[in-house]
């Protein structure tokens, strides 16, 4: 299908954006990105960047794990696989965005979620969704508050009073129902907003915009701090439940597999590795037993530190 | 809702097997299972039975590394979530089985999987269902060749001629729809299996009893095996790939996590640890390349060794 000339505006964003955050984080580990580009038989592609230290030498990497930062633009027939994972109407869509993930070696550097997209069908739909969120395994409730601060500046600067119910929508989304928790620690998330609205546009590109703000702080600080063995078994124990969710729940990852888009591209935000341990729980009174109980909806901006 | 005649018999054959199968594996490696019984608060419950040497200190276990039987027996209202997973009518179902599954520590010992199970629903209807699968990390096709043989004895003499629409099935059944391979080199799988014929229960009866005649004759033979560490790189990947299909297709996880039953009983089944590489592939004419080869629907029966 014919895209919109917003489609084509929001395509030159997300590549500009997808460039600026690859830049910044092969500076700061010193390590480049490999790229792949792709084609979706149905129609559109996309470019998957992946910072991926060898497997087995981690030598030169100190901070990154893995790390994909993926622009895609997909279009084609609309299938019922993919109106189970997404609501939409027509016969064909076009989509663009921009996702990252990045899991961290150091574990009390949180990994960090973010995806902005724009979607629309023949019939005229059209929308944006997209959020940032966190994910940390050391309980340091400062930098939750930093980082829900700087989302809550960049959300209410776009749309007045926007964060409030873009937190919301985040705490109900990542959370892991089989389990009553979040993935993390939250952030924002939006979807189905007006595409043609243009403040859903600039809220959505204030979100792109703020990711590097409000995670790099984060990282600078938390990198110097030394670790344990048990500090990376829980956040592997951790890593497990991201699995769960985003294979049982994440409507992205579904709505990817199921849309015959490239497995590879979109199985590239799984954790480098994971465990899964029978009735795992955190030593009684540790840290790790604190950041449990962070993984359940709380209000950051007035959070007593 | 009252449980049928058929039904306790079949409780009565799933909690004996589960006793069987605990015991041999108990024998083979020297380690206790730990129980732990639960309840569901609709209705019903389960006991579930975990071989998980410790995380840390594999000093006395050398075959397993996770293994989990459990019994179950639920009970209660349908939901719409249960039958986006299960095809069942009816306000009321019941549920009676018993479900296994082994991660082995040593690589050149494969993965295996077996579910026997009986549902019945208030308006009458009644099925069996179950299964066993095997997924091998090592090129061994005489041992695919012996597991299928196994099977094929085992179905073939409580129905005639049903190995082949059962192995069949099991082919489809566990594809990995988005990387078009399976998860293992199959077995039988079958469902939906009229309840109300003696022949099906015998069936199911069959296979279960089959588990250890299938298995254990491997485990035997290839644990005296040495093995590498790439060994260990690729069983990780594919035990990633494990995880993918039984968070992404796999009914009984999914009707387990929407069924409101215990989450750590559903997901005992996770591999203890998995890797999950961007762009993993084997090594050009490795053992391991071999070993992918054979992640699609043979004919073991007439397989030329």
């Amino acid at each position: 299908m014919k895209q919109s000339t917003q489609f084509k505006a929001f395509e030159k964003f997300v590549k500009k954006l997808q460039n600026k955050i690859c830049n910044a984080l092969e500076e700061l580990e010193n390590i480049k990105f490999i790229e792949d580009r792709w084609l979706r038989q149905e129609g559109g592609g996309g470019i998957t960047r992946v910072m991926q230290p060898e497997k087995s030498s981690f030598a030169s990497a100190t901070i990154f794990e893995k790390v994909a930062v993926n622009f895609s633009n997909v279009t084609g027939p609309i299938t019922s696989g993919m109106t189970k994972a997404v609501e939409m109407e027509g016969n064909e869509f076009s989509a663009c965005g921009c996702s990252l993930i990045i899991h961290p070696i150091h574990p009390k550097i949180p990994t960090i979620h973010m995806n902005v997209r724009y979607f629309e069908t023949d019939t005229g739909q059209s929308w944006y969704g997209g959020g940032i969120d966190l994910t940390p395994f050391y309980p340091y409730p400062e930098d939750f508050v930093y980082f829900h601060k700087t989302l809550a500046k960049a959300c209410n600067k776009a749309i007045t009073n926007s964060y409030a119910p873009f937190k919301t929508w985040c705490d109900e989304y990542f959370t892991i129902k089989h389990r009553n928790e979040m993935r993390g620690i939250g952030g924002v998330f939006f979807d189905y907003l007006d595409g043609e609205d243009k403040a859903n546009f600039k809220l959505t590109k204030s979100i792109g915009d703020a990711f590097l703000r409000a995670y790099l702080p984060i990282v600078e600080n938390r990198s110097k701090e030394s670790y344990t063995s048990y500090d990376i078994e829980f956040m592997k124990i951790r890593r497990g439940r991201y699995i769960e969710f985003n294979l049982v729940y994440d409507r992205g990852t579904l709505f990817g597999l199921k849309s015959n888009a490239r497995a590879e591209s979109i199985l590239c935000s799984m954790p480098p590795d994971a465990t899964f341990i029978y009735d795992w729980t955190p030593k009684m009174n540790s840290p790790h037993e604190i950041m449990t109980q962070y993984y359940q909806p709380k209000n950051w901006l007035t959070f007593e530190l």
